[in-house]
């Protein structure tokens, strides 16, 4: 703030001076106090000067509406949106989101400290307030190849930038508890730059969570059960409930909240897609979700507006009150949470439901181009197996953990994997797409219930290699080269020919389109495999896909070093009988 | 935090090591959640690093006491103890009180930034962490001299300092409200340097308090009423709800209390003299009170926890919780809160009322010897009044406030007052000390009613001129000189004889002595004073004095400069019918 605006401020507030923006006829819902103040709120550079009885330059007559702070996202990660920061904003703007709380983890992943610059450039695309979290594992896990690797020294170098807001979900929380060298530095460079550490350790408890928090670890997106919550929070977290379009802990967290407690929790969405985000909103949503589910509406809205800006320390913004960033938005009432209008630093920037601030594009091409493989031969799709009794991923419908499976399946002569129409078993595939080693990894994958093509495409936590599903050598080949081809994103197959693409051109991970395209291929490309490919109700085609590779889900999981057990934290070999 | 610390906590919060001590047997206070925890608390090179089943190098049986955070006062003026930093360390550790925001505006009007550097360098001579702001308001007023000026480049300068933990009660609000220059610089220094600013703006409302608040002001500790106190919550301030010797606001504004608003609520004390802590205690007493009132115990120790730790960013402290500083109390019951032992970064620095922290001098050389007065002549002690209708300043016992009188009174042929026993009516001369102005003002003061001798001292908020009241002339110089020759204090005189003396060297505000000798000393004084000088009851005979010179506080006061009438902010004559 300059001066100018300081005085400028304060003859606003005191009334001497018109305002930028008054907004008349509204029921201020005021989170310090849990009141409804009917008073005018005036605006001006930004701010909000003052609640009173105010003249401005526009007037706006809010209909009798309620006045609430924009909302704030605790904890988001853009690119499953699979959009860019911009158009992430123009989704979320709408709904009343002002702010979010981000962490590119996947984008670092791909592409190192080069995704994280670009993620923070698109940002000043849009209105929506995009604080970016440094990711602070990458790669996840040694046990798979990921486009780059973030050093606890390039940690430290990035969060020395303005835009980096805190350390990214610390995940390898069993490298916290056994106090692994770079993990310390990781944290320690945090410390010294005083920034927030944000979490993510489900369902440690006892004299681990006590040592997670020691660390200095402040949030947590991961609990699942009320037990965990009320201990995360009685030992001095933010607890986060978590309620996006694939985890929903919301519903049973809730039992545990109480007027005394609620100060330390905040409403997150962790991964949303556009079809959501424009069906049935985001933070709004959450906020109808919490009265319905029986909660006071001011303490619903607190959850979105003051705790996480003081979880954050962002004291200059989560309530309507003088001085602080005119962020605010009106809804119709603390039931139905339609949001009406949308203010961001004093600007109209939605209404009803059309996003109507800034919108400017930047350069993808630092991003693009990102899906790197070495030639792959027909070879080395075989599975190799030197039994027919052979390891199988069990899909879980409706999650991202799996089971170790055991079957019998027929082989061809050189071990080859032969697909078996009474049998719901297809072929899983990891190609490395970053550093051009070559890597594929042949596994099998039950439960799917696929019956013909193939499937491949470029997101699969967390290292974002190629995972590719198929019933034939041939259709997977055509898959990943065709995803190769679209530089990433997502491809179905069937006889050589690509019935459906879905490019996803920056870091294989996000489109440049809309939220509505991204909305209506991936319903198109889900609707496709549910029906002609026969994939199984209760199983999501292309999410489930993306989560097999994640090495630090229970139980079995393929990466593109081999499958891998995540009970013993090891490779493992296909053949039943091996380890 | 070296990561040498970072590994250490995390072993013993793990339990792989041992702690330094654990405290067990114990019902921990949680202030997240407003619940009792029964668990044992480890301690590890100064931080808590868990809550649990712990094993230490010491353990200590707390008997099942109840263990809380180390409270933290809002708001405390050290100079109206009138003791060093290191003795209010002694006097208020043991009373539970682990951190203090203090703002050292009396010594820094006295002795300017060599003032604030001596508090800063006193306060390292005791364990209780002292965070000093930048006085704001050095001089209080242009109506007056003090013995600094210190400007907002200055103030900027200041705020540099690691020691300098925010902007100091900003009393001059309606250089706020009017935008004063040097006024708007200083809250952009701090602003600039992102630190709090602190208010103090009685009885503001509406447009006013959105102003001053707009500007940047986070808390107020002058709300008197249960509206006033409200409203600024819910314009965003943190309330300080003040409870000291002099001022004592809590009684009232408990009655505004809420679930919903007490997160935005701190106790503090402002100023509370060494026989009150001594006798009653600090927050302890303010803890006790709140339950007294009604209030819940959680919720009153939350105000002197984490609400002041929140409020001031203090996020390594305010709980007990794991990563925070080991600053740890005991007390019997949520009632009556005798504390048993205090920690203070994990080390034991009280018991049962005795403080066994670090304790160490510094040199008082550069705040020593502060009263510089040029020769004064009888002469300057003559009313000089050409009509013997004069205006008095009428006092209003237990009240800083005064009233414009007007009397009667005897004059000499040179119009000098002359005392009559029948009136309750003495002379006041002030008496320029910091930069040999030679000036010195006379008026008349009704209602202390002493009928002989002399009192005089270096404490007359805010700029500690010499405030001296009699019966005579002779006695009024016998007394100015005599406090002169003391290097500043209090001195009582009778017919030529200092009958006692309380010498303050530092500063002429604080003693280098104990709390007992402090607190024993102004009762001494108080005593001889009421009994045989007849000041009367319900007239502090010193603190009185100490606020006939604040310009700031109506209705008539007088400075160095002369008699001022506050309601029109003007100095005035002594002749009632002159402006």
């Amino acid at each position: 703030m300059k001066k100018e605006n300081l005085m400028q401020l304060i003859d606003v507030a005191t009334g001497r001076k018109k305002a930028d923006v008054v907004i008349k006829n509204c029921k201020i819902v005021n989170v310090y106090s849990a009141s409804i103040l009917e008073k005018d709120i005036a605006l001006v550079d930004g701010l909000i000067a003052g609640l009173g009885d105010y003249e401005g330059e526009i007037e706006v007559d809010a209909g009798g509406a309620y006045a609430l702070p924009g909302l704030i996202e605790g904890h988001i990660h853009v690119e499953s949106a699979f959009v860019t920061p911009q158009e992430i904003g123009r989704l979320l703007v709408p709904c009343g989101t002002t702010t979010i709380i981000a962490d590119p983890h996947e984008i670092v992943n791909v592409c190192g400290e080069v995704g994280f610059d670009y993620m923070v450039e698109a940002a000043k695309g849009t209105d929506l307030d995009i604080k970016y979290q440094v990711p602070s594992c990458v790669p996840a896990t040694p046990f798979e190849h990921s486009g780059a690797t973030i050093t606890s020294k390039e940690i430290a170098g990035m969060l020395t930038k303005e835009e980096a807001f805190g350390l990214g979900e610390l995940m390898n929380f069993p490298g916290v508890l056994f106090r692994d060298d770079e993990v310390m530095h990781k944290i320690m460079a945090a410390k010294n730059s005083n920034k927030v550490i944000d979490g993510h350790a489900p369902g440690i408890s006892g004299n681990d969570v006590n040592a997670y928090i020691a660390a200095g670890i402040k949030t947590d997106h991961e609990c699942s059960t009320v037990e965990e919550m009320l201990e995360k929070i009685d030992r001095g977290m933010y607890v986060q409930l978590r309620q996006g379009s694939a985890c929903r802990d919301l519903e049973e967290l809730i039992k545990g909240i109480t007027p005394a407690n609620s100060r330390r929790l905040v409403l997150c969405s962790d991964d949303r897609q556009p079809k959501d985000m424009l069906e049935k909103g985001d933070l709004d949503d959450l906020l109808r979700t919490c009265v319905k589910l029986g909660l006071d509406p001011i303490t619903a809205i607190q959850m979105a507006t003051l705790n996480p800006a003081e979880c954050y320390g962002l004291s200059d913004r989560g309530a309507i009150a003088p001085g602080l960033r005119g962020d605010i938005i009106l809804v119709d009432n603390l039931k139905d949470f339609a949001v009406q209008k949308v203010w961001i630093q004093g600007m109209l920037v939605a209404e009803h439901g059309h996003y109507l601030g800034k919108q400017e594009s930047v350069s993808i091409d630092k991003v693009a181009g990102s899906v790197r493989v070495k030639d792959i031969s027909m070879d080395k799709l075989n599975l190799k197996s030197a039994s027919n009794k052979v390891k199988v991923i069990d899909i879980v419908p409706n999650a991202i953990v799996t089971k170790k499976g055991v079957a019998e399946v027929e082989l061809t002569a050189e071990g080859d994997f032969v697909f078996d129409e009474n049998q719901d078993i297809v072929k899983i595939v990891i190609v490395e797409r970053h550093q051009m080693t070559g890597n594929v990894a042949v596994g099998l994958l039950r439960g799917y219930g696929m019956k013909q093509g193939a499937v491949a495409q470029t997101i699969a936590h967390d290292s974002h290699n190629i995972v590719a599903v198929g019933v034939s050598n041939e259709e997977i080949m055509a898959a990943i080269q065709a995803v190769i081809e679209t530089s990433g994103g997502a491809v179905i197959v069937k006889e050589n020919q690509v019935l459906a693409s879905m490019p996803l051109p920056i870091g294989g991970l996000m489109s440049d389109q809309s939220g509505e395209w991204v909305g209506s291929k991936l319903e198109g490309m889900q609707q496709l495999l549910h029906n002609e490919f026969q994939v199984k109700e209760g199983v999501e085609p292309l999410m489930t896909l993306a989560f097999m590779s994640l090495p630090v889900i229970p139980e079995l999981k393929i990466t593109d070093m081999g499958l891998f057990d995540v009970t013993k934290f090891a490779f493992t070999a296909i053949e039943a009988d091996k380890d």
